[in-house]
């Protein structure tokens, strides 16, 4: 199935269009669960890994009803080596068994045969012997778009052959992300000229509400360039982070929506999965991922874009 | 000690700025040497990983009294999962044995507290239970800014705690890298914007020859620009694919050596790795690393930028 037709439908049987976002670094897990891994594994880097998994497999387990996907932060898994990379990939299999699609944040970028060679581990297949295999097979990555159409075409590929999706870095949600983002080229800043590049990549990834494939991340720190990104790229749906711990709001969220309610994917991590510190530490993200989803739909009603 | 004098050093020891790149795509290499870990291992993952460690450690052997560093290209080790992420850690700490300054092209980019996780993870030292662990432990890793210096910062602080290095992406060696990176912002050019950032960050990492930890990449098929590049970041060191199989010859990467004979290294993999597909593959790998350090050699020599 076409990636923007699984994540929108995985968003209305939900009613929710809030991820959350499984940034699981150790040093921020609940200290009783910190502590009992850190005696039952002699090398720290397999206690920490096998620490994220268990904080994980709990948290996807109270929010599997809530979210229609979770968001997979992969730089807090390299940092535990090749033992950190097992629990990404174990994390992945999880939550695809529990009904939620997997997005990663991987900003991968490189070209040519190397860039493919990221596409088709991250969302695509491997060629082993001359057959192919799913790798960590993700249902979706974001991607860095420095390098030009190069770096973004084998993962435009892997979207039309395997049925997945990217996010291509337009205006990201950090206070710096102007330095380049925000210069002007022309009369254009560089946001949109990159935002008219994604448009145009994007075509042919259309699933059967329009929406396409190949969406675009877009701050919701900043509201008022999403207003012109959304009119720049119609129909691709806009991976939203900022939302929380970065301060964005609710209401900061809601240009990066079309009037039909759709388009939009509003990220949390921080402020959802370390929303308590004790044993209830899953039930407290069951709330926070609760209470976002209320907040979202509240503002989304204000603007009468709530569709369900 | 300072990454930028690490570097530098090994290139005097060598009297060559060639650095080798191990993009050992399991499809590219000897078919004798697939077929002998494919029969091996069960699971094609380990299997393909296996290979490619074998094949390094040739590769290395050979190469280890020739080259003053190497290049290793994630992409290609992340294609096996956690399998390539071992035999890209073990290919780490056998170069290193070797006397190679190990480089990194990672191209990682993100901000805040997921930019230190990447940067801990690559270039420094991990928290884990209140302890600073090592992980994969590279001399350096090349570093994408689009998301401006909170992307940048975490990486520059741990060149400057651990003596490490990066080279940011400024101008890339592939034919759309002018999609955005040459577009016009009033009257300069986003990688002469980019370079002028670089040259701002690397302030403070000077080594004892005056050269920066902090550099640059810029593509050896692009010479025009990299002389100007060479003049806006005087003392960054410039990491220059580009060589070779994309059609960058020796006295294209010229303009970026200073006067002295110093300031850049000279990357090519496929052209030596793969130079050979036979029993003997370790064996043309050397010659051909010997022929590009003679050609890069003669090159300098035409220029009079030869230092040794």
């Amino acid at each position: 199935m076409n990636f923007a037709d699984k994540l929108l439908n995985a968003i209305d049987e939900k009613q929710n269009p809030a991820v959350v976002g499984l940034d699981s670094d150790i040093g921020k897990i609940p200290e009783f669960l910190r502590n009992e891994f850190k005696e039952k594994f002699e090398n720290p880097f397999e206690a920490a890994a096998e620490c994220v998994f268990e904080f994980n497999k709990r948290i996807i387990e109270k929010i599997k009803d809530i979210a229609p996907a979770i968001k997979l932060q992969i730089a807090f898994y390299e940092q535990y080596g090749f033992n950190g990379i097992k629990t990404f990939k174990r994390t992945i299999e999880l939550a695809r068994k529990s009904n939620l699609v997997v997005i990663e944040d991987g900003k991968r970028n490189d070209i040519g045969n190397t860039a493919r060679a990221y596409a088709d581990a991250h969302i695509g297949k491997v060629n082993l012997f001359g057959e192919l295999f799913s790798c960590l097979d993700l249902d979706c990555i974001t991607v860095n778009p420095y390098l030009g159409i190069d770096g973004v075409k084998p993962f435009i590929d892997n979207v039309k052959n395997y049925g997945k999706g990217i996010f291509v870095l337009v205006k990201t949600s950090n206070p710096s992300s102007g330095e380049l983002q925000d210069l002007f080229s022309g009369n254009k800043r560089i946001y949109e000229i990159m935002a008219e590049l994604v448009e145009k990549w994007s075509e042919g990834t259309e699933g059967s509400l329009g929406y396409k494939s190949v969406g675009a991340v877009v701050g919701a720190t900043y509201p008022k360039e999403a207003e012109v990104l959304r009119k720049i790229m119609p129909k691709s749906i806009f991976l939203v982070p900022g939302y929380g711990a970065q301060g964005g709001g609710a209401d900061d969220a809601m240009p990066c929506f079309n009037k039909d309610g759709r388009g939009a994917i509003i990220h949390s991590a921080r402020g959802v999965i370390f929303a308590g510190n004790e044993e209830d530490f899953d039930k407290k993200a069951e709330e926070a991922a609760l209470k976002m989803k209320q907040e979202i739909k509240e503002a989304m009603k204000k603007k009468t874009i709530y569709p369900w």
